[in-house]
């Protein structure tokens, strides 16, 4: 470890947060890292993607959320687990720097986005911290070999199995900030729970993160906080639909590239995404504004459907729903497909099915065979129990989950 | 007035928001006119410009703030106005929709760019208010003069002035939403007071806004919010410093294009604006979304200063400040550009001063001949005085603006 | 009805209320209910009995909380029922008042005292109401049969079922102020729920109130929250332990008078209550100062039980408790009993089993046999739907309680 | 020092708060303080006095507020103070005694009570630290003269500043306790300044406190809640009445014992205070709940005005008021004294001039020759100035002292 590592700014700085009230930099790298140029390009991708069209509140970027989750980690190791012997304090670093990265990858309007280019924002996240950028400039200053351990930490692949679960559990510093920040943004009552209290009752134990038992009823409402705010916030149809509707408009401008259409104003940005030849510089270039320019030059597009699609989208002229699961009712999916054609629409476009299971926000699963860690109590006794092994409320909910179906097309259409 | 002035919604339709909690629309006419394009392009305007730079939460738009101007003379009109002898409820629509609209000309990061262009967002609140637009469509069903009744409003030349308080005087729903909502967004603690309790004791009273005595120490402690709000938000010298920044790269890239520099990504949203020939359609078309894609493109341009300036906007590696009047110390002013000149820049767009009262933010300054209306009380006798008659803390704050001077130049400069 | 029903303040009274922000009173009626002896009376009945103890904001009185209760009515009755055919405006006044008379009988540390003297809030709720106190005062002004309609609503037995619901439901005005109001007095963060979002969504129909569906999620967390409060702080071991060593010194002092015992301070407001015989006046003369200020007298007594159980009450010295089911486990509670009495304390006074199911709260039980309505949704479709049918996270809820059963003794007892 | 003074709890306890979320307890000194019964008799104080009468949420005790007081010195020695060079470690714990004790001394109502019986609630905090106390035996383990020490930082007497400053300046910890706490509990927007922002300027230096310059906006913030919290809260004249009225009620008992008068229930808690001749066992035994036993055992006795007296106390009917000062105005007050009378009541009794300045709050008063301690800033050159200085509003602020001059006299009076 270089001398770098441990290097301190003479006074500390602060930024004020609405969440965490202040959010505490002392250390000079985690100060570089939030000056570099990838990741001050946060700010200009949304936390929430197309929830802003539902709730207005919702503008906040990753960047906001970022320094969240850091905060929160340099609130565990520096005031509940320094000092304590199963924790090693030369990680401390690297869970800072992890928590505070954790995001970089991601790109505008992760979801919808994806869905069409097969990027991969975590794929985009390694490429950052390891590749020529000037995030991978600060971590190599700390050694040689840290920003492969800020990598692994970020992709639970890393040996300390509690810096890992500081970043990604089912009770995480990034859940933890998200749910406060993203109700705190929409407005909404749901986020709220007791992290007070939760960072109070942390414990490093056996190699994994454990809670004392003292403090799971504000568990408890941490998961009912989580689990209202997905079906209220995350899942819901509007902003689904917003989702569908820029889905559906990357999708038509990719195959016009492919099929040759001459576009008025060339869509240089996206060149290497439809030709499925990404590079980092590319990816970087390419954030939520840049995509939103190009959806407004696209409402002057010739082609009827990127120009329909591109308006809808920017003047919040979304799609309907019905509730209709095509696996289960095909007649009636198939019955809807041919209403929205004999209308006018072509339903390679204008229908879309989407299910909030394909949505990739991960609710909590026991008993699922994905990577997911479960919740670990630690009882007065010493004895360390499974989460739902304990409390009844959330072995009800886990077991209790639905996946809401539903089909989007265009509101104009009446059916007959 | 048509059947469609008093059409109300089957059902009432609410926005959830952060700082009222949630805004109610009953009326259609508000409801159409929140659906419009012009009106949905609000949400790619910022409100703070580029506060976010400073206080990270400081990412919702003017879309959000125009919903709460609008929700706070709601219910003035509708719950303390209502049956009042001296509120004549035909000026209730049009007051609701000049709330609504009175920043709709907004274009991006309007100081910083109306600087540069002379363009004016008052000027083009009219013009969309009586263009070829959604908005005035709507506006035109409800009469013949409606659009223009509320143009007048906005431009505080209608004959109601109870009306026109509403929306601008030294307290009204603007600056009340604007203090909260940047306070809740910034999560500053300075922006509160109690709303409430100055929405309880505002009536109307001889063709003039009144606020009963006994509400006058709320209305105090709101004066002092604003005060702190202007001084720790508003003002901030970082802020100012990416204002700035931005000022200078749009200038750049205007003399640039009067040069006839070959652009490598033509600029043509901006070609109306370099040619001082912007119709409303230009206008309405440059968002901030297509105005920092631009910032992104020049970041490749072969013109040195281009280049570097939008850099140094996106990439948040912004300028820095001395305290320093030209016109008090010209000879320490030509120094300092001798230096900026010395260390290779040119001080054409390295060095530049701004002052706080450039900056068309209005603070309280009764006395000043503009055309800020006072604030009145109604004693208990009845009898009405001007608010800094009363309170000696408004009086005392009154007599006391400073204007703070900066000149702004880049970090790297050394000064020897 | 007399005019006097009718009457209006000339101007609206307001409250300052922390929960609420404002209690707004209109009607002379209300008006002079909260004027009379009997209403400020509640100022010195505690809204949490001994939780002070645990929670020290916990200091908040009844007086507090039927404001808020009149205050959710109010805005119920006024801001949505009005004009809608299936609410009588008539059962407006009669609804106000039992939301804010509806806790008038209570005593002194109710729950523990009413054990000792087998007295009955409820009963004197209706004494007060009907006997010859200030409250019947006004509420026979309004009409002859006002008082009785008010305490018919408060028990449940009025024929109108809407308004009953209002004051006594699984979701009613009551409930939906004390979680708010506890939770804000206490500092924990669980009482919150989106009371804004039931409001808007609280109809009556067909003689009972259901909430439309939209609204369910907001009242899942409100159950959520109900159950929280219940264990985190209406539950809490520690305050149960200071209501059994009230408990405990109010028996002592009964039997102490019952055997003749002379009490250097004699309990003159307390010989009703031993005696069996309490009058209206009694009941009301002995509120929590004068319970306290014996307790504080008996201090000094010569009876070393009464005076050693006053004197840990007053200085806050309680007992400790095991978790202990007396009837599951008989040989370990005599066990402890004989340890008890082995170290000198007579158990009599020094060993009571408590457990939560004794504690006159009322939790979430669909099917259970008692009085208990359930909550209605009504469906899109106009169905009407018991809440656990949709809501599968009150289901589960609903059939996982667990009763807890608690022994309480002195903490100097060693277990050998 | 003895072990004791260094002992810590093995586990951290914490008290949940709702001002500060949680209070911090880790030395044993501090945790046995809290159980004593001197401490535990602040809960039966309550903090704001009569105030309650007016804002119903202000039923919060002193107890509360200790601990409030308790928790920011922890916080600023602790996290601030700890470790910097001009901070004497070894003065912690004597710092966060007086913290936790500095109202020890305070009785029922003290500023009503104190006028009619010349008792002094400092005098009694020294007599409680150093006489026959359970404080004291907690205080002498830590070390001889500990006790001693904690009342003279008390009294503002001891040797060390920093310390004396912490508890008592112009913006001590008390202050910065009681006025959010004050504001929590009424429910009033006025008391919100950014405490963090404080806490993280404090600095000791040159044998006092001072504040980097950076927090002077938040300062500045803290000086107008307090004025508003000054003029909205604590001169309340509706709460002024309220201690009116209790100041006659005593003064009215008093003299009937004086004359001989045979009470039907014996004050024998007042008898020492009657006869000028209380002992600290007799002052700690008189707290609210006892003084008000007292006025309801006193409502039902044959002097007319004792009886009239507490009933209106206790039953909330107050007095009126009228804008006079008697010295500015002697005959329109001897007129008011005469109307008084001659509608039958005593002017003794029935007629009280109160004014503002006559309450023992302190307000900010930079010039007077008082013990305050001005607010000095750190200025970025190292400079110390006093805040008035640098500030024009707290400046313009300090010289707009007004007094208010009230009489009070019984509703009933009709003026002809």
């Amino acid at each position: 470890m270089s001398n770098y590592a441990n290097s301190k700014l003479v006074e500390e700085k602060v930024f004020k947060d609405p969440v965490h009230r202040y959010v505490h930099v002392r250390d000079q790298v985690i100060w570089d890292l939030i000056g570099t140029k990838e990741f001050q390009r946060l700010r200009r991708i949304k936390q929430l993607g197309t929830s802003y069209l539902v709730f207005h509140g919702a503008e906040h970027s990753r960047f906001n959320h970022s320094l969240g989750v850091y905060e929160i980690v340099r609130r565990i190791v520096d005031d509940v687990f320094r000092g304590r012997p199963e924790w090693d304090e030369s990680e401390r670093l690297v869970a800072l720097c992890a928590a505070l990265l954790h995001d970089l990858g991601h790109g505008p309007f992760s979801h919808a986005f994806e869905n069409v280019f097969h990027t991969d924002h975590e794929h985009y996240t390694r490429e950052i911290l390891l590749g020529n950028t000037e995030v991978n400039a600060v971590l190599r200053k700390v050694s040689e070999d840290f920003a492969e351990r800020v990598a692994l930490v970020i992709e639970k692949n890393y040996t300390n199995n509690i810096v890992v679960s500081l970043i990604s559990s089912q009770i995480d510093a990034d859940r933890m900030d998200y749910l406060q920040r993203d109700a705190y943004f929409t407005g909404v009552s749901y986020g709220h729970f007791d992290m007070e209290r939760i960072l109070r009752v942390i414990r490093p134990r056996q190699g994994q993160i454990v809670f004392k038992a003292t403090g799971m009823h504000a568990i408890e409402d941490y998961i009912m906080s989580r689990y209202q705010m997905y079906l209220q916030i995350y899942f819901h149809p509007v902003s689904r639909s917003a989702e569908t509707v820029l889905n559906l408009t990357l999708k038509r401008a990719k195959q016009l590239y492919d099929e040759g259409y001459q576009f008025k104003f060339d869509p240089i940005h996206f060149h290497s995404f439809f030709e499925n030849r990404v590079t980092l510089e590319d990816y970087l270039a390419l954030d939520e504004n840049i995509l939103l320019a190009y959806f407004q030059y696209w409402m002057d597009e010739e082609d009827a459907i990127l120009k329909d699609l591109s308006r809808r989208f920017i003047n919040r002229d979304l799609f309907a729903h019905v509730d209709l699961n095509p696996e289960e009712e095909p007649e009636r999916y198939a019955w809807l497909i041919e209403q929205v054609r004999a209308q006018g629409f072509d339903p390679e476009y204008y229908v879309k099915p989407d299910s909030t299971s394909d949505l990739p926000y991960d609710f909590y699963r026991p008993g699922d065979k994905t990577t997911k860690k479960p919740i670990y109590l630690e009882m007065p006794s010493g004895e360390i129990r499974e989460l739902s092994e304990q409390s009844h409320i959330v072995s009800a909910m886990a077991n209790n989950i639905k996946v809401d179906y539903k089909v989007y097309y265009p509101k104009e259409i009446m059916f007959i």
